[in-house]
């Protein structure tokens, strides 16, 4: 399996990522994971912009053009023969020396690596995390930064729970996202989700919900999810149904109606 | 210069972190910076400790025993010839596929740089940092993470308002820690920093001053701070006196009497 790295296809298995680079040191990067179908990279304009206003916050100058960046993308899914993938697209400061100040002369690494697009999951079985909180305050959590190990500690207890997906409650204790997914509840047929002020990612599905139908954006509750009609989770692979919380079962227990409809009107790339 | 990975010393210039390693893809991973004096490493059981407090956290197996360890700090610091340096470790969950869940299999990746001792710093001229906050909800807060993005934030932001340090404050607004230190203010000759659980990082020099010497723990307010006679930050390099603090002069301005004693009683590793 090849990864397109420093501007060109290599080996993953001797692809080098610098010990010094800040993307290992400190989490000074960031990542976007996209769909890829019948060689299309799904919102890709939407994935970029994400991107580059990570970039701008974190102070990293992005070594390449849009358009050279879809290029890499298209030479990496035909070197590997993969028309269907999941691209994970990872842009660092690149290598520095010790200390947190970026270096003068930053070299940003940018790596390229696809996969083959997992079975879709099984409806969530939700858990509330409580080992950690989602910190609405950084504005990391309006980026997709390396520094992901907030939703490793919730994905984890999910596990060790019984559950297979951990909702993260922002600072003041309310819902701010799951694990790996923008959540959206249905309420008497209205859709509502946590504005990004709460500690919501800015999904780039999420976003693309917003601009198909009508959404309520308004802090929810853990009360608001157990009464809720019907929830669903959201993220650049697809939608999926929670069927239960915290061992309750959400509207009857089964995935919801909203939902498959939902899936069909983003259709083709949500499933 | 080399460092020490997977088991032996390898340069720095052609040593290798696989790009899929979650210390890199997800910032899963842990890091350590301890003072090597005259070819000891200071307080290394204290580092230890809190290294395998992470690693319980993270889910990762330390590869290596404390002997083991000790072994190949001796072993690289000898390669460098250096008998007074910056040791840096960092403990990874290793390569695996996407996914936030830990491989069943893991190959944790274990990694020692050393560097030259920097110069003292010059005094902190401290600003409270605005553009983020320390999640002390998170038990992230209480381990040394990969997770080094908020610090960072803050850091630029003290260079970009004109000072060389920056205050963090926690979710509720309170005085946690700085981007590399924890935070002393002496008060009618009294020691008082806050506690862990404000998102205090439990720092290595810290721990050794409280048992050092009578030290108040409790909330501290940016108000705190603006009546303190002196503040002091600590880490594992050692103290460092506050001058000023958002431009305003702390105590008369000058570095102050007690970072100064204070530092005479941790030598001789504190500066």
């Amino acid at each position: 399996m090849r990864v397109w790295l420093d501007g060109r296809l290599q080996e993953v298995e001797t692809a080098r990522i610098d010990p010094r680079d800040r993307g290992f040191t400190l989490g000074d990067g960031l990542f976007e994971t996209v769909r890829i179908a019948r060689g299309d990279p799904q919102r890709f304009d939407r994935h970029l912009a994400r991107l580059r206003r990570g970039a701008d916050l974190l102070g990293i100058a992005v070594p390449v053009s849009d358009a050279e960046l879809r290029g890499a993308v298209a030479d990496l899914c035909a070197a590997e023969g993969m028309a269907d993938a999941v691209l994970r697209i990872t842009l660092t400061q690149g290598p520095a020396a010790r200390g947190l100040l970026p270096p003068p002369q930053p070299a940003p690494t940018l790596l390229l690596s696809v996969a083959p697009v997992p079975p879709p999951l099984p409806p969530a079985q939700l858990i509330v995390a409580r080992d950690t909180r989602r910190n609405e305050l950084s504005p990391l959590s309006r980026v997709k930064s390396l520094n992901y190990l907030d939703n490793v500690l919730a994905r984890r207890e999910a596990e060790r729970r019984g559950g297979n997906e951990a909702v993260l409650l922002n600072s003041v204790g309310r819902v701010a996202e799951t694990s790996i997914a923008n959540l959206f509840l249905v309420r008497n047929g209205q859709l509502v989700t946590p504005p990004v002020a709460e500690g919501a990612l800015p999904g780039v599905l999420r976003a693309a919900i917003l601009e198909a139908q009508e959404v309520i954006e308004q802090p929810v509750e853990v009360a608001d999810l157990l009464a809720a009609d019907e929830i669903v989770l959201s993220n650049s692979l697809g939608l999926r149904p929670v069927v239960s919380l915290e061992r309750l079962p959400v509207g009857d227990g089964q995935p919801g109606p909203f939902c498959a409809a939902l899936a069909r009107r983003l259709s083709p790339t949500a499933e």
